[in-house]
C-alpha cells in the first residue's frame, strides 16, 4: 500500500508539532491553519526541538479545508474549545473508511465525532506533550512527545489493539514519536482526568504553581480528594483505577519542577478554557451512571464563572 | 439593682459602635484596646451613625486587661482570629455569675470560652450590622445593627429565653438598639451560615461581589448547592432549617445592593480571615455527625490557601 497521508486540522504548538516530525519522515501532510497561513505558506515550518532543530520550508498549507485532499488520517489537534466548527471542518477531508485521531484532552469528544463522520476509524490519542508556539510557524518542542492511542467505539466499548492502531504507530515511530498502545480508551481519559482535574482546575482558580498546590496541607488534601472524585466517577462508568495510581500521581508531581498547567496558561492569555472537555463531560458522564462528584462539580462551576469573566 | 457594667473586648467597628451605644444611655462601659489606645484614652469615641452622630470625649480606656474592673457583661467583639488571646484576657474581667456576651461570627466558639471561664452565663450574639471603622477611635456606622441573642448551654442544647438574655436585652434596647431573643443559638448560628458559607468564601475565591455571583448561572448554582450543604449540616445536628429559607435568602440576596462580603474585605487588607469559625467548625461539627460536606470542605481547603499565602 502506498503510504498514508495525514491532515492536520489545528497547526499550533501539537498539531504543527507532530505534523512536522511526520513530514519529515517522509509522509505526506496537509495542515489547516488560520492566523499564521500566510506566514507558513510562504516561509514553512520551525521546529525548535530539545531532540534536534529543523526547518521544513515547504508545506501543503491551507486556509480553506475545501481545498484540501481527502487524507487517510485526519489529526484533529484544535482545542476542544473549537470543536463546535468540526461538522463544518471534518466531513470534507474524511476520506470512507479513513482515520480520525483526535488528540485532545478531556472526554466525550469521540462520540461527538462519531457524529459527524461515520464509516470512518475513530482513535483517541493522549499525548504527553510539552510545546509552546513562539511565533506564527515557530514551535518550541521542550519536552516529552508520546502519545497513547485507543480505538474508540460506540460508547466507549473497550476494543483491544486495532490494525489501525498499529499503523498509525509505526508511521509515528518511524518520526521519532514514541507510541504506547492502549485496549481500553475510556480506561486512559478517566486516568489522565486524575491529573488534570485538580492541577489545571486549582491552577487557574488558586492562581497558583504544581508546587505551591503540593506545599500546602490542604490544597494537597484537595488535590488527593479530587483524584478520588475522578476515581469514582470513572468507577461508575465501570472502570477502575487502582489506589496506586493517586500515589504514583502525587508523588510524580512533587517531584516534577515547578509548573503553570495548561489551563492556567490559556487563562492568563485570555483564551476560552476546555472547561467542557476536563470538567463538565466527565461530570456528566458521571451523573448518568447516578453519581454527584461534587468537588469537581464545585471547580467546574467556579471555572465557569472565571472563564466567563476572564473574556469578557 | 444597681446598673450593669459592660467590659469590651475589642473596640472595633463593632464593639465601639455597641459600647458607645451602651455608654450613651448610661452605662458604665470598659474599653480594651491595642493600637488606638492613646488616641482613645486622650481623645474618646467619635460615631458617625445614620441614627445620629455623636462624640464621647471621655470613655474608660485600657491597653491592659488587668487594670479593668470586673464587669457584669463581657462582650466578647474581637475577631474570632485573635481567640488565642481570650484565655489571658477573659479571666481576669469576668464575675462570678456574670455573663460573657458572644458577638463573633461562625460556630462552636460558644464551647470555647466555657472552658476557658466557669460559672458565668454565656450568651451568643449574632450581629446584623454594616459599620466600619474609618481611623482610630472613629466609626462610621452605615447600616443596620440588630443583635440576635441566644443563651448557650453545653453542647448547644436549647435553653429557651433566660434572665440574663431578658436584662442584657433591656440595656440594648434601651440604647437604641434593636434586640431579638432566640430560643435555639445553634439553630441560629446554622442559619447565619447559610448565608455566610457561599457568599463569603465565594467572594474571596472568585474575586466577586455578591451580584456577581448572583448573575452568572454556574455560581447561582454553586450558591444554592453550598446552601443546601449547610442545611445538611444543621440537619447533622439536629436542627432544621426549612427548604424556603434558602429561597429567602437567595432573593434578598439578589435585592441587596452589590456588596463586598466582610470576608472579601479581611483578604483585600490583607487581615486573616475567619476560616475556622465559618468554615473548619461547621465542617468538623458534620463531620462528628457523621456527615461530609463535600463542598464546603473544597472551598474551606481553598480558603486556607489563599488566606495562608496573603499574609506571607
Amino acid at each position: 500500500m502506498d503510504k498514508r497521508t495525514y491532515a492536520i486540522l489545528g497547526t499550533g504548538a501539537l498539531g504543527g508539532f507532530y505534523g512536522a516530525k511526520l513530514q519529515k519522515s517522509g509522509l505526506e501532510v496537509h495542515y489547516l491553519l488560520k492566523s499564521d497561513y500566510q506566514q507558513v505558506r510562504e516561509n514553512g515550518l520551525i521546529i525548535q526541538s530539545k531532540d534536534g532543530d529543523f526547518t521544513l520550508p515547504q508545506v501543503n498549507a491551507y486556509n480553506d479545508v475545501n481545498k484540501m485532499p481527502q487524507c487517510d488520517v485526519v489529526i484533529i489537534s484544535l482545542k476542544t474549545t473549537q470543536n463546535q466548527l468540526l461538522p463544518d471542518l471534518l466531513p470534507p477531508i474524511v476520506k470512507n473508511n479513513g482515520v480520525v485521531l483526535v488528540l485532545q484532552n478531556g472526554m466525550d469528544i469521540e462520540p461527538e465525532i462519531a457524529k459527524i463522520v461515520d464509516n470512518v476509524n475513530i482513535i483517541g490519542g493522549l499525548c504527553f506533550l510539552c510545546s509552546n508556539k513562539v511565533a506564527p510557524g515557530h514551535i518550541h518542542h521542550l519536552d516529552y512527545g508520546q502519545i497513547s492511542l485507543g480505538a474508540y467505539a460506540s460508547n466507549y466499548q473497550s476494543t483491544g489493539i486495532t490494525k489501525q492502531m498499529e499503523e498509525i504507530a509505526s508511521d509515528f515511530e518511524k518520526a521519532g514519536i514514541s507510541i504506547e498502545l492502549l485496549e481500553d480508551l475510556l480506561l486512559a481519559r478517566w486516568k489522565k482526568l486524575v491529573w488534570n482535574i485538580p492541577y489545571n482546575g486549582l491552577s487557574v482558580i488558586l492562581d497558583g504553581r504544581t508546587d505551591e498546590l503540593m506545599t500546602d496541607i490542604h490544597t494537597h488534601q484537595l488535590v488527593e480528594s479530587l483524584m478520588r472524585e475522578v476515581v469514582v466517577g470513572a468507577k461508575s462508568t465501570g472502570r477502575i483505577i487502582p489506589e496506586s495510581f493517586i500515589e504514583t500521581m502525587l508523588d510524580y508531581t512533587l517531584k516534577m519542577k515547578p509548573y503553570r498547567t495548561s489551563m492556567k496558561i490559556d487563562f492568563d492569555e485570555k483564551r476560552p478554557l476546555e472547561v467542557e472537555a476536563i470538567f463538565g463531560n466527565p461530570l456528566r458522564k458521571a451523573e448518568l451512571a447516578g453519581v454527584n462528584l461534587q468537588q469537581i462539580r464545585c471547580l467546574y462551576q467556579q471555572l465557569k464563572f472565571l472563564d466567563m469573566r476572564n473574556r469578557s
